[in-house]
């Protein structure tokens, strides 16, 4: 017999998880803290826009998916970046077109838990989890008038975000670990509007940057025409929100460091004191399972910041590996859930410390004429080497290469890419056939040394 | 007007606290999750025996209670090691006859308490916290029966222990930094009791050790003629906990490792079965307090691994920095707390790394010749340079040196001491005259490299 499922959780990991399951005859209860966003005017809660890529629509496809979000989602075909100085560069993602997909949060979220629904997931909302008994799988809910539900849940998923009520009680398990850091910079959303006739005021087909070291702006392209921006900045220190106190603060600070945005919002200052000043947190724990009973999934394995533009696409390759594992062992969900831990742990681990890594690259490095040229170099390879070079950027983005063997192969690309560019200008070497044949030396020990990773299927 | 004080768990140092606030004129209420162990045959927790050293007897000063406790107290001088080839050594502790002392927790907790009580402390038992809202003090209660109370506290301290219910609802304070890690080995507590004439199996006066590179027995004595055992082994491994399955598995690994123990311990077998093993968690946290509303204490604070014996000598150093900053600043509670935590966290974290260090110094470094020869070699340096040497051990036993700047001169020392033993026996070479101008030089060099370090008050 099929078991009952709980889902704590509607966001986008848990009304995905929902989809799936009940493709499988599962039967599905998600119980949700916040009011329904599709009937309430609340906001999708503090959010960055979500960039899509290749493991997030993997996992939309095996929903069935793509057609219903794809009409949801802008392709962002690489970088462009707004320099200090008032002029601009671009910077593809890939070797060969390929995109990311700017997805408002909201509206993802709400057409999934329709989908959920129709597919015949039930929706409690308003019903905050407060506190779960992990050896007994018995889960408190409080209502919004402050009801307490108790309900015995059969199998349990914690898909409940970042502050995630699973994972609190998971952290009396004994021998459990787990780390909770903030980053100390925080963000702040902005907007850029459409012009009167309604027209996109920068380039609609890319993600803009606006690199300044320690600190930086992005605009994301919205289907309505708006750029939802984000300003990431440290909380404290000689530039940081603590510092901007005025309206005068405020605009002289962005007049001083985003020069040509300041055109671009309107209603900046408002904005600026309107919108809050959010945290970024990462989290790490061990276990992501109890017994046969419960997981974590999604953010509450494994919240990460968002520089990868990997926190949903992480969250919707752990439904994949969950289902390719339900594909493999049926019912016996004593091993399913081992075999997910076992896993899938390593690559959350992973995608946090490449979210947290990227962070720099984003603010800092992707301004930079060397890391420009590195990137080109990078696509060139793949085109040179297909079989044996792909950056780890790619990987990330366009690929399902588990995410831990992306983190391993960056030294050894790092090393590489060094050699290649210590000899000068590359696409002046490429023509020097004694060149070409220390390329290709370095290339071999560049495969060499990561061949024997998982480039595989997690599970 | 004086506050009102909430104090979460009547531990010992939640019952020093109480103590101590009691005598400053605060009302004191303590809430207990367990039963009064005064009138119940419960144990007094999974709990290696205390170590009481300076730290910890200068707050019982303060408090008045030295005398009270020194009757539960028994002075160990010195390690006593029990070698894997049958050979015992002694290693005194300081160098002027200096102690610590084995004292029981549960008679040291229940002394507490009692003597708590006398001051006016109220303590209402089995009433286990479960959650606290802290932005607004509410704390709420679940008592044996399952009736929940809720107090709206004034003042709030959780000295609620390793697994703090005000701690874990510090997480969900924005920014809060978190980690929780479990080491590898685990503890069992056994017993080697008197002989039938009531006599003491070994030296009283000395702190037992068994060490075995990965893995360690220790002993310490009881005023009732017993020793308390405690096994320090992995969980995992080729030698470890899971690997002692059967009586004939652990009567083999103590005949194989510990041959002079096993006739010291009759019950063996059955304590070894009969005793849980437990896991050794240390937690770090930031912050520590919530505005003037509400701080964290003791193990809530920093619980640690207990191989230095500093757990309770922290905790209760916690308590003299209190006293001391409300000396300074009266009943500004904001300017307390916030000082409390700036002053104290750091030293919290140091106190927690010196203990997992001494882990490594106890169960194997104390075997090495070589570290019983460094050990005398301190001991002579102090004595030479009374006014520039202390060693890292001694400072932390037997001073009140912030613990972060005991961490801070073990690299100095370590470099100052393999100078020294480079040069051959220390012993032989102290009667040559240039030995000695070479050796004032380092200590001229060790001391400036540590001078410009706070050790003085904490706050």
């Amino acid at each position: 017999m099929a078991r009952s499922v709980t889902i704590l959780g509607a966001g986008l990991v848990g009304s995905l998880l929902a989809v799936l399951m009940r493709k499988r005859g599962y039967e599905i209860t998600v119980y949700e803290r916040r009011p329904d966003m599709r009937s309430s005017t609340i906001s999708a809660g503090k959010s960055i826009n979500l960039a899509m890529s290749a493991r997030g629509w993997k996992a939309l496809d095996l929903a069935g998916l793509r057609k219903d979000i794809e009409d949801l989602a802008i392709p962002m075909y690489g970088r462009y970046l707004h320099q200090p100085d008032g002029t601009s560069a671009s910077q593809a993602y890939g070797k060969n077109n390929e995109a990311i997909y700017s997805v408002s949060r909201g509206e993802l979220n709400k057409k999934l838990m329709t989908i959920a629904e129709e597919h015949g997931a039930k929706i409690h909302f308003e019903q905050r989890c407060t506190k779960v008994d992990v050896p007994t799988n018995t889960v408190h809910f409080q209502s919004a008038d402050n009801k307490e539900t108790i309900v015995q849940a059969d199998l349990l998923f914690g898909s409940d975000g970042a502050f995630s009520a699973l994972r609190n009680s998971y952290l009396f398990i004994d021998r459990a670990e787990y780390v909770q850091h903030y980053i100390e910079h925080g963000y702040k959303e902005l907007c850029i509007p459409p012009d009167a006739a309604g027209k996109m005021m920068m380039e609609k087909n890319a993600l803009h940057i606006w690199p300044r070291k320690n600190f930086m702006l992005i605009g994301l392209p919205n289907t309505d025409g708006t750029f939802t921006c984000t300003l990431f900045l440290p909380f404290e220190g000689d530039i940081s929100f603590e510092k901007l106190k005025t309206e005068a603060d405020v605009k002289q600070f962005f007049h001083t460091h985003f020069p040509d945005a300041v055109p671009l919002m309107p209603t900046l200052a408002e904005d600026f004191f309107a919108n809050p000043t959010s945290s970024l947190v990462t989290v790490r724990v061990a276990p992501w399972h109890y017994k046969d009973k419960s997981a974590l999934i999604g953010d509450a394995a494994h919240a990460i910041v968002p520089f990868y533009g990997q926190g949903m696409n992480a969250g919707f390759e752990d439904c994949t590996i969950l289902c390719s594992l339900m594909d493999k062992y049926g019912d016996d969900w004593n091993t399913i859930l081992e075999k997910y831990d076992t896993a899938r742990k390593p690559n959350g681990d992973a995608v946090l410390d490449l979210a947290l890594m990227n962070f720099i690259e984003m603010r800092d490095k992707v301004a930079e004429p060397s890391f420009l040229e590195r990137k080109k170099i990078e696509k060139e390879l793949g085109k040179r080497y297909p079989d044996q070079f792909v950056s780890v950027y790619e990987m990330v983005s366009f690929t399902h290469t588990p995410y831990a063997t992306a983190m391993k192969c960056i030294e050894a690309q790092d090393q590489l890419l060094q050699s290649i560019m210590n000899e000068g200008d590359f696409f002046s070497n490429i023509s020097d056939n004694t060149f070409c044949s220390r390329l290709d030396e370095w290339m071999t020990r560049y495969h060499n040394s990561v061949q024997q990773l998982d480039f595989g299927k997690e599970a």
